[in-house]
């Protein structure tokens, strides 16, 4: 499969690199990495071995790479605004793209601009972070569940999942892309954006007992939420204390948002929290107080680039 | 009036350099400030106009003191643990205790140590910092509020209103304690918490649209809890908006919790937070943006000696 990895950050160099050592034909969209991935490959840090890819076949453009089957989307959402110039050109009559980006809008937007019956959504289960130039560093999970946004074909999604199993990536095809994305929120609004607001990893939120207590307190809004949309199955209240004891085995694990902060980029504020905040209270559910730790983080933005 | 001033921070410093100034007999207990103080005097910069006490009687101990009319208790409330050995050496029959700190609480703690009958509490409006040793900024507004806690006898603080009044400070003799110390509350919760969890003066937090509004819907969270203790007469949820515009004019403001922060101080959260929460929930008024809130600043006090 020749596929495009577009915003080629931890989460796409990571299962990039992954699919090509599967064999794949893999071009990289990049940018800070460029001339350190071109010219003396790429280095994947993983607790599961590390390896390295002597030769990358990397762009500064996506018209020099051209159609490809697969457009793999790894891209900040603060960058959706660029989905069109940079996946145009890479869209063909049988292209597919797969967008492993976080919390929600973004299947939505791309099914707008590219059609919906090529738009696959999937969401990753994935610790990793970007390192020096040509090195990404992989320190936990990874699995992804993946399914048709609207309409998209179950055979190609299938032989994808095959493609990543292949891969390495255990991989699973869901028939109801909405619960996988709501499950991840539960995951992720709290914890990545608490360790943002508070400038701290996950483990001191879980060690002091007050924001642990609120941790638990906002997945239930979550869940709330999510169960308000017309899952094909209720999340359970219990599902947020078993993502707080999988949380206890991550340490002092920095999620994405924190590293975006730290290096002074913008927050996806907007899709992890803005959008199911609004999609919680048109179905009559009060995300209180994570509608405060949002009001809180959008001062924290007032300083970011 | 002989008056011993316990708790010489930015408050007790510039009441009691104006009570000095007013006639009275002073005295300060001093730690940081005891030899600028006891050497070269006290200087008070004020929007009122400048001034120094050239003469001004210092402290280390409360033995040093001795019985006093009046004790003016400007500490920190999270150092109400040593209320028994700083007041108890300065009260004999006839003294009377006035606490201007903050929060709920500081009255029952006094109470209890000394007696009902001798507490007057006290809600003070100042905005004022303390700077280098021997030096008290007043930057803004100053009016306090004094009331009984419990059978305080109603002359003596209608003479202490009136002492306050020569000094130069507005005050106000109030019947019902309750209600000042919630009026002050609804100002101190969001502001004061507000500032120092996101570490900006309190325009900053009016400037950006969603932290206003949470400001806004915090200080109705403490209006509602506030009217359900059974006040002389609710506060509207207007007042509110009163405290936004009034906040307009203090510009950059740093309230004191924020200065503790950034000084690396423990913060006064029991009294400003914990204790209101508690006595609304008491009442069935759920304050979950302050509770939110609050369990975050926990999470900043852990790093606070």
């Amino acid at each position: 499969m020749r596929i495009a990895v577009v915003g080629a950050g931890a989460l796409g160099l990571y299962y990039g690199a992954l699919l090509q050592k599967g064999g794949n034909e893999v071009v990289f969209l990049l940018r800070r990495d460029y001339d350190a991935i071109t010219a003396s490959g790429l280095t994947v840090r993983s607790i599961n071995g590390d390896f390295h890819l002597d030769r990358v076949d990397g762009a500064r453009t996506s018209s020099e790479i051209g159609v490809v089957d697969l457009v793999l989307v790894g891209l900040k959402t603060i960058a959706n605004d660029h989905y069109q110039e940079l996946i145009a050109p890479l869209v063909g009559e049988g292209t597919f793209i797969l967008t492993l980006q976080n919390g929600l809008g973004n299947e939505e937007k791309l099914a707008e601009l590219f059609g919906a019956e090529r738009i696959i959504g999937g969401v990753a289960f994935l610790c990793s972070n970007r390192r020096e130039p040509g090195v990404v560093e992989h320190l936990g999970a990874g699995r992804i569940e993946i399914g048709a946004f609207s309409g998209a074909s179950e055979r190609f999604i299938a032989l994808l999942a095959e493609t990543f199993t292949t891969a390495g990536v255990e991989c699973r095809q869901v028939s109801d892309l909405k619960s996988a994305r709501w499950q991840k929120l539960v995951w992720n609004i709290p914890f990545n954006t608490l360790s943002a607001l508070m400038d701290v990893p996950v483990d001191r939120l879980l060690a002091n007992g007050q924001t642990r207590k609120l941790l638990r307190e906002i997945m239930i809004e979550v869940i709330d939420a999510a169960n308000a949309q017309g899952l094909s199955k209720d999340i359970d209240h219990g599902y947020a204390d078993t993502m707080i004891a999988f949380t206890e085995g991550m340490g002092p694990y920095l999620p994405s948002m924190l590293i975006d902060r730290r290096e002074g980029r913008q927050l996806e504020l907007e899709a992890i929290m803005g959008r199911p905040i609004a999609m919680g209270e048109a179905k009559g559910i009060s995300l209180t107080r994570t509608s405060t730790v949002h009001a809180l983080l959008s001062l924290v933005c007032d300083t970011l680039s």
